[in-house]
């Protein structure tokens, strides 16, 4: 079984929850990371939901997670129409509520309306080979989520202070290269050094508060090509906007978040 | 007392539930505008939170509204911390839910990490009285919400299908100049024609599924000025990015929404 199938596995506890365990090969530092979480929660959606795939994927991060303890999940049907079906689900540990979401499911296969394309074209990026991975040393933390994804980034954003802008790009995959699936464009979207430390350097902890990930296409086998950038960021808050593509360059995934960008000396 | 505030008026009925009336008077065709119906909720929520500012506040659209009947919005308190409370509110009418919301409220008026501002500057746009109000002729239906928001609109992208990219701009307050605030904020995200409409003519229905609104700051006394865009539109599914900013060209929010463009023959 590839290691995240097998790191978000669920038993169901009755008709709204199920019970998992937080591997702590996810972990950033000692939190679980947050794109993991949401997958389990995902897991038990894709249990019970009529219709596929997550377009629209809403977290606010309430508490950190407990690496390797048990959680639960429960969810609630909001809404289930014949093209959407709308979901709420919370993920406890300890008996505490540790992320909460707002999740909208459809069929990304069945086109709903015009059918004239938008789209926005990948960036320019060295072949992943020459592209460095992603390290926790630069950020003076442990990522044990190394050992479960393979990211590299764009070697003139790679150090952290060095770059003009806001703006982290780079390569993305399943360390045993297990194909790529909606769930896993989640947690590729949360799994990024922040973009503000290409330009601010290593600042302090980049909580995020909510996080909202549009899937847009289920994507092609193969390496994900990700970019996020900061244009706005006030009073220590920022809104990190992100796209992902798959090996064939179509924008699979957008993400956008509103974390806080900490001093290093503080913490929330 | 300003429209705004008596259009949004609510009467308590227990701790965690409001009463009021929907006023045709926002009304989008026969509808009620999603984004009226969002700000009748904050109202609740300002009631009640410890945090006087939405941070970020997420709604999916599950039914439309009814003009001019009775609502009843539900909160549940999620969590409360120091600087940031996270809360779910329902609006509902004839036992429908109509309206889901998931929202954090903190105080823009508190920096809460680096003192770095990143910042986005507003778009180019003639004086509001060289831009033509925004009418319900070019789109073939009925803007009663006209009635409250005064809305112009950047003359080369007023004319539906004339526009090379999937983006409108302008300006926007409330017609009776009551000061913007940050449910105003919501509002106006909510208010001009869909960005398609610019570069593609005058599609159909074109039904928000999710919006999420981040208030970045709090409003300067003055016009609003806005610009949407869809730079990802696939299978009919859009994703519309929009940016405000206030009379001090201070990024004031930021939205994003998932929404469908229908054929004109179509209804979903």
């Amino acid at each position: 079984m590839p290691l995240f199938d097998r790191d978000t596995r669920l038993t169901r506890i009755s008709d709204t929850s199920w019970q998992g365990t937080l591997s702590p090969a996810w972990n950033i530092g000692d939190n679980p990371n947050g794109g993991y979480m949401v997958a389990c929660a995902l897991r038990a959606l894709n249990d019970v939901l009529p219709h596929p795939h997550p377009l629209s994927v809403t977290t606010h991060f309430l508490r950190t997670g407990i690496a390797g303890e048990a959680f639960e999940i429960q969810i609630e049907l909001i809404r289930t129409g014949r093209t959407l079906s709308t979901v709420r689900a919370t993920l406890l540990q300890a008996a505490k509520a540790r992320i909460e979401i707002l999740a909208a499911y459809g069929d990304l296969d069945t086109g709903v309306g015009v059918g004239t394309t938008l789209t926005v074209p990948p960036p320019e990026l060295p072949e992943p080979g020459s592209c460095p991975l992603r390290s926790g040393e630069t950020q003076g933390i442990h990522l044990p989520i190394l050992e479960r994804l393979e990211v590299r980034l764009h070697p003139a954003q790679a150090d952290a202070g060095n770059y003009p802008r806001a703006v982290v790009s780079g390569w993305i995959r399943h360390v045993d290269s297990r194909d790529p699936d909606a769930p896993s464009l989640v947690v590729f979207a949360d799994a990024f050094p922040p973009s503000p430390f290409a330009m601010l350097g290593v600042v302090g902890w980049v909580p995020t508060l909510e996080l909202t990930v549009h899937v847009r296409a289920i994507p092609a086998p193969g390496w994900i090509r990700a970019e996020f950038s900061t244009r706005d960021l006030q009073g220590g808050r920022m809104i990190e906007s992100g796209q992902l593509w798959d090996s064939n360059g179509v924008l699979v995934a957008q993400s956008r978040q509103l974390g806080l960008v900490m001093n290093q000396s503080t913490s929330t």
